[in-house]
């Protein structure tokens, strides 16, 4: 954590100082804004966390609800929102109050007496070997919880207006504000008061039965499917020996996800209802909890549960609809767009996978640099087109994973060959569940893959995956990603080469007027306000004296222009770290730039001599700030 | 982190339901009350946080000061101090913004060019070797807002009274509230009054001059020496290649210690004035900061620094002072205490060792739970006589190492035969700058050593030394010593022989009415109110079936009545950690019960079938609470 670095700071160094509309933030919804979210949930708070990152934008979130939400659907964490958690500064919080999956367990029926469940197997959760990161379960509200600690911390001071609820919006095709949207006020003097206000950007974060999705005309693709589900947070006393453990269980009498849930005593149950008749017309979702603990008893049998709270529940049929486009641009219209849709208001499925809060957080993370770098003249209106682009493929794998994982967890006992099967599957899609899968196609902001050679360990498209280095000013041991904070900038990694003359002619080089640097950093701004640019030296830390490594990697910035030391890191392993960065990401030791966007994905490999390319690179994602002559201090 | 325990939490799971005195506590200091606390340095502030885990108890803390410290003087956390924050819930946030020291470097002359200085040693931080936590920089002013959060989150809620004043005290010795204590306002409406307040129990944590060790006429013994240091936070920019990491600096010119702060910018310098005159009457305490940074540089030859601000700075002169006793109960006297001593105002050296904070907070944590258990009538009143007892000698013996660390640092190089000496000598007495050299002695709540060989890895009257184990319930790798929550209760950890069989002995006699747990858990307690007991088995955890294990250790508690499932773990290996805890810490295989106190120390080590000399052990720690016959639920 880095701060002191404009002055002292006395305080919880976790509050950024106020800047831009983060002074004098009006209290009251004001009748402009440049960007207005629609919805609180982990899409749009998550989203609000990051324009507050760009406090020269004017951002305000609107959430029907009088407060904060107080009971949470979701509670799956995979390992990259953790990572994203990190990003936003409360990683190690969440980490402290989740509940930590360390195990799977599945249940089946005992061949000996079919009518009992017997444990089958036990899997290691997945990811431990796949992140550095825990698999979590935590309430969705404490989710939301941090992630407007963040916005109200950050620069631009956002704190949601709660009592405000969307009635629709036009888009019309000219002004500042061309999007005009209809409010009402739900809460507090003003409730029942229609209001219209005028926003540049709309963002629909508002749900499956999204208002926002309907007022732009998408459809909701997909259906209902026939299969009945309870859900309910429980605190119960039980024989059950398994409660404090994730497990999957097919018993004859049906079929029961049991997931605990952080502080050590509840859990969460979803029971399989069954299939629902064609013209049931949801009436199973009148299904009473005492019928859900029934089954769930029923299933669990020769084990039960006695319930003494139910926290939460609900019935719900599974369904899995996508929207065919995340925005507001239909094919053959030249605009950019305007609105944006993400998490439930595009996908909405099953909860048993565990991946909606996190494919909706990863939908607010994508759009809200763009939207930031848009705003604040850095990038051309036509980069908010690349999130539809983005996002909607993976919505698209989200839907068909969690079908197939969802009919999996359907079946019969006597459906199932194999008793293993469902632990194999899980275990051999382990990279999509973790978050790991995504992976973004070649745009604008992503280069083609023509020197994937120089560095295979960094997938371009993927999310950068950090590995432990060693930071030369103090021989501690970090997570390479970890310094990677949501802060809307872009990530250099100059990886050395072995004698760092190459590193040094790049560093030349990217230092000058004709580089990325001088041509896209606004002017006034310190150095590494667009590019945060960082040296990995292939040597033991003792080896690096910092005083002489290039001065591009020593910058002083802030008021006080002060020495960053923390951009020069040099290769495990040391005293502390067993890791290797160079042979763990199979780094060319003829030195390599990667570079990483705002949002962590890796957006282009280089060689350090390929500086045209570089530039190329950047001149398509951003736009030039300055004379060329001019170099930021 | 358990929760939901009561019922489902919505919140904040750190914040602690109100009970007790924490339910509508007076916002105006009240006439009355239980302890008076002075002082709201790191031992009042630990100690408040320690008593709001009595709400029975009614507890102020007055502070001259109108609100929270500003800057801070101590920034020197130990790795005790830091697992002490783990107790207070805490630690993973304190960490994550605090700097961490992974080296300590060594400058001295170059042998070839003595006037400049070059680096003569490199040496890894001992804490890396000795904890599972590490060795940290980070404001004083942080760590008692950390604490103030948990004093504030606690049942007993409570927060300082600032602007008050202490001006005297007078020990009546009879009444209820013995104490008489004279305070002035000093800030808002009031200030200026005067006013007299009465307490069962007064703390003096008020600092070098301490006020009420004046007013019990306690005399702090010592002197200043007659060598001055000028101290300083400072933001710079420098060629010295060490600005971020720990240097001790022995140059012609003089002496510095150097501690890079949190933040990645900021450090500290102790820059050695030399000799002080006998007639110099403080007059070195005028040394302007331009002079402090003149000589810096001086000793920093051929660096330099360029000083952009000054956070902080100070000169003093090194003075080693203890007090004799830290209560108000001289030699002969027969009465049990009611005003104690604690911190800087009973103990006072240098700041170079960076021990001072801690030994104070390690004061407070050895008051607190005493305070609680009598005030609360789990204990007798002799139980304070301890106090004194055991953190007089401490105070001694950081009095004595800092001397010696004092006079080393102070040589000049013409002194210094071996350029590693220093180093040496750092590295060799680690144990005490780490905050593990404390071990109390046999007391009525340290047993003696006789069964010491059954775990000679929990050495009697040192703290409890945590190690990674298997939780059964779910299979995650906890640190055993992690959940000893700074909640004033006792740990009884019992390590299973290899059967099971003396262990499920044991636990049928724990859970009978002749048994501690009946004696002297207050009638219509939880079970687990004062005793904490735990079971670990030498197995695998997958080997250990939670349903089968002794009821002792799956109690149910709390309105709701649900089995804790957190009290049986597992030795590792296993998939995820390498630890032992049956080979580390050598236990025998016959099973052993180790006692640890409410500050973490262990207080007996003894057979499984040794119940008769654990009853006793425990009926001179505590008093009985109900008729034998009577268990609690």
């Amino acid at each position: 954590m880095q701060f002191h670095h404009h002055g002292y700071v006395s305080g919880e160094p976790r509050v950024h100082e106020a800047s831009g509309t983060g002074i004098d933030r009006p209290s009251e919804l004001p009748d402009e804004m440049d960007v207005l979210i629609v919805g609180s949930g982990p899409a749009g708070m998550l989203l609000a966390a990051q324009m507050s990152q760009f406090p020269q934008v004017s951002t305000r979130l609107i959430e029907r609800r009088e407060g904060r939400l107080v009971l949470g659907q979701a509670d799956g964490i995979q390992p990259r929102s953790v990572e994203t958690f990190q990003a936003f500064g409360f990683a190690e919080r969440i980490v402290a109050e989740a509940y930590n999956i360390a195990y799977m367990n599945f249940w089946g029926p005992d061949p000996g007496k079919p009518q009992n469940i017997i444990r089958t197997a036990r899997t290691e959760d997945y990811a431990f070997k796949i992140s550095e990161f825990p698999h979590l379960i935590v309430n969705q509200a404490r989710v939301l919880d941090y992630f407007a600690e963040a916005a109200a911390y950050g620069p631009g001071r956002i704190t949601p207006d709660y009592g405000v609820e969307f009635l629709g919006l036009t888009v019309h095709r000219d002004g500042e504000h061309p999007v005009e949207v209809r409010l009402r006020h739900t809460t507090g003097p003003r409730a029942g008061q229609e209001r219209t206000i005028r926003a540049k950007y709309v963002v629909g974060s508002d749900g499956a039965r999204s208002g926002v999705r309907e007022a732009i005309g998408r459809k909701h693709v997909g259906a209902f499917a026939a299969h009945a589900w309870g859900v309910m947070d429980v605190l119960v006393n039980t024989d059950f020996p398994d409660w404090r453990t994730k497990c999957a269980i097919n018993a004859e009498a049906g079929n029961i996800l049991h997931i605990p849930r952080e502080g050590g005593y509840l859990s969460r149950m979803y029971i399989d209802l069954g299939e629902v008749a064609e013209d049931d017309d949801h009436r199973v979702r009148q299904t009473p909890i005492d019928e859900v603990i029934r089954k769930a008893n029923a299933i669990l049998h020769p084990y039960s549960i006695d319930v003494k709270q139910v926290a939460w529940s609900s019935v719900y049929e599974v369904g899995h609809r996508v929207t065919d486009k995340f925005d507001d641009v239909d094919v053959g219209e030249t605009h950019d767009p305007r609105v944006f849709l993400t998490g439930d208001a595009c996908h909405t499925h099953s909860a048993k996978a565990g991946q909606g809060m996190n494919v909706s957080m990863q939908d607010g993370f994508n759009l809200g640099w763009k939207l930031g770098h848009v705003l604040t003249g850095l990038s051309p209106a036509e980069l908010l087109s690349t999130y539809s682009a983005e996002r909607q493929p993976v919505a698209q794998q989200l839907i068909d994973f969690d079908r197939e994982w969802s009919s999996l967890m359907a079946r019969k006992p006597e459906e199932i060959s194999d008793p293993t099967e469902l632990a194999t599957f899980y275990l051999g899609t382990a990279e999509f569940p973790s978050g790991f899968m995504t992976q973004y196609g070649s745009s604008m902001v992503t280069a083609g893959a023509q020197h994937q050679s120089l560095a295979p360990g960094f997938p371009i498209g993927k999310r950068f995956k950090s590995v432990e280095v060693v930071r030369v000013g103090d021989g501690n041991v970090v997570h390479l990603g970890h310094h990677a904070k949501a802060d809307g900038r872009w990530r250099v990694y100059a990886f050395a080469d072995a004698d760092g003359s190459a590193l040094q002619d790049w560093s030349a080089w990217m230092s000058s007027a004709d580089a990325p640097i001088a041509r896209h950093t606004p002017p006034g701004a310190d150095v590494d306000a667009v590019f945060d640019v960082k040296a990995i030296y292939p040597q033991s830390f003792e080896e690096i004296d910092i005083t002489r490594v290039p001065p591009l990697f020593t910058p002083r910035t802030g008021p006080l222009e002060l020495t960053d030391w923390e951009k020069v890191y040099a290769s495990g392993p040391s005293a502390w770290t067993s890791a290797d960065i160079f042979a763990e990401r199979e780094l060319t030791s003829d030195g390599v730039v990667v570079v990483v966007r705002p949002d962590q994905y890796v957006a282009a490999v280089l060689p350090l001599t390929a500086t045209d390319e570089l530039a190329a690179f950047f001149a398509g994602a951003l736009l030039p700030q300055r004379v060329p002559a001019e170099t930021p201090r």
